[in-house]
């Protein structure tokens, strides 16, 4: 798919290992790349601070945007109304910062920023395998988002989705293809902790990035044996 | 249209004339009402007052979100170079703070709202027929949008669009069966200079709000002494 060589893409880039993975995908495949980082709260500033030497070292455009109105948008703040909208930073991760229909708002913003700079490519690292239970993760969804933007900016946006029906091993396998398998494995952050590379270890994304890593490598031994043996 | 009369509505509501009258209509359709207000940096806070004043008066839930990060979607902040977009812009009004998609915004953050409090009509006053010229106000992204929030949260969202099909002077024919045309003339703000009411009478809002009244007022006067005349 060289189709596109001469083109510019938007990687929405969190720094983690879907979305580097994503970033070195949309190198391959595209003339020039520009990422797109969110802060919505909960992050830790060390996975801005991991995504931006990530952009760097790949010679990419790195923008950081505040979009931590969205963690006001969460059942806390809305629903109790002695709660003020503005200032719900939750400590902590997940409970109180979940959005319905975050990745909506991600989106949108990107194809605002990517309108904006003459963009019209979109690369998002969601995936319907390992993310099931997130509707904003579907195949579907995005689909219907695509058309939805194009509408609503008079645009031709093309959301690419590369990880979409890959689970863990197989992104790990795509990392290895693209020759960043070490890279993503030593300085991306996708630790609930914060801890860089193979985490925290106990956490659920850790230890979703193990599994899947350990079943990647065990399936290059094994194609790796049996390619020796023939 | 009474089938909706024991549920919840969301009215995104600015305190101006389409969305007054589309409170009203609300009112008249659902059981309760609820307003939800954007705030987004070129609001004159009057207009917030205004919206205000107007949801306590009709006696329904009224909530102000701060929506200022969308003003730093703005070409200004975003763009760096070249500046080009605003082809459909109003002249002379919001020249560093129009966005492109705004609607997608407000909607996908009133669907968010909608959902936390178990509403699931969400009603706004865009019009394809008097701003054909932001694609966000057209009928079939508000159509597109709808599913893609569904799918987004899993929900089932109804987004009502009284005014899709109206223009001013309709709108005020509207707002004068509900028994709410002086209320809309003399309370609601829609100048650009900030002005309640009849307004600065100049400015692109203005017109179009008077223009829409004169032509209303007329036909009325002309019906009323055709049926007289019967």
């Amino acid at each position: 798919m060289d189709t596109f060589k001469s083109e510019k893409a938007l990687v929405v880039f969190s720094g983690g290992q879907d979305s580097t993975t994503c970033l070195y995908w949309a190198l391959e495949h595209f003339g020039q790349v520009h990422t797109l980082t969110f802060g919505y709260g909960q992050k830790h500033s060390l996975e801005i601070e991991c995504a931006k030497e990530i952009a760097n070292r790949a010679g990419v455009d790195f923008r950081y945007m505040d979009m931590s109105f969205i963690g006001s948008l969460g059942s806390n703040s809305l629903t109790d109304t002695s709660i003020k909208m503005d200032d719900s930073k939750p400590e902590g991760s997940f409970p109180n910062t979940f959005v319905p229909g975050r990745n909506l708002f991600f989106l949108s913003t990107a194809a605002v920023y990517a309108r904006e700079n003459g963009i019209r490519h979109i690369i998002t690292g969601v995936s319907q395998t390992d993310f099931s239970g997130y509707p904003d993760c579907r195949d579907s969804f995005i689909r219907s988002l695509n058309v939805t933007l194009n509408l609503a900016m008079d645009s031709q946006f093309i959301i690419h989705t590369p990880l979409m029906w890959l689970d863990k091993a197989q992104t790990w396998e795509m990392a290895d293809r693209l020759g960043v398998l070490d890279l993503v494995r030593n300085d991306t952050l996708t630790c609930y902790n914060g801890i860089k590379g193979d985490g925290c270890g106990h956490c659920p994304s850790c230890k979703l990035r193990r599994d899947g890593l350990e079943k990647y490598l065990k399936s290059r031994e094994k194609s790796c044996c049996s390619t020796s043996e023939e």
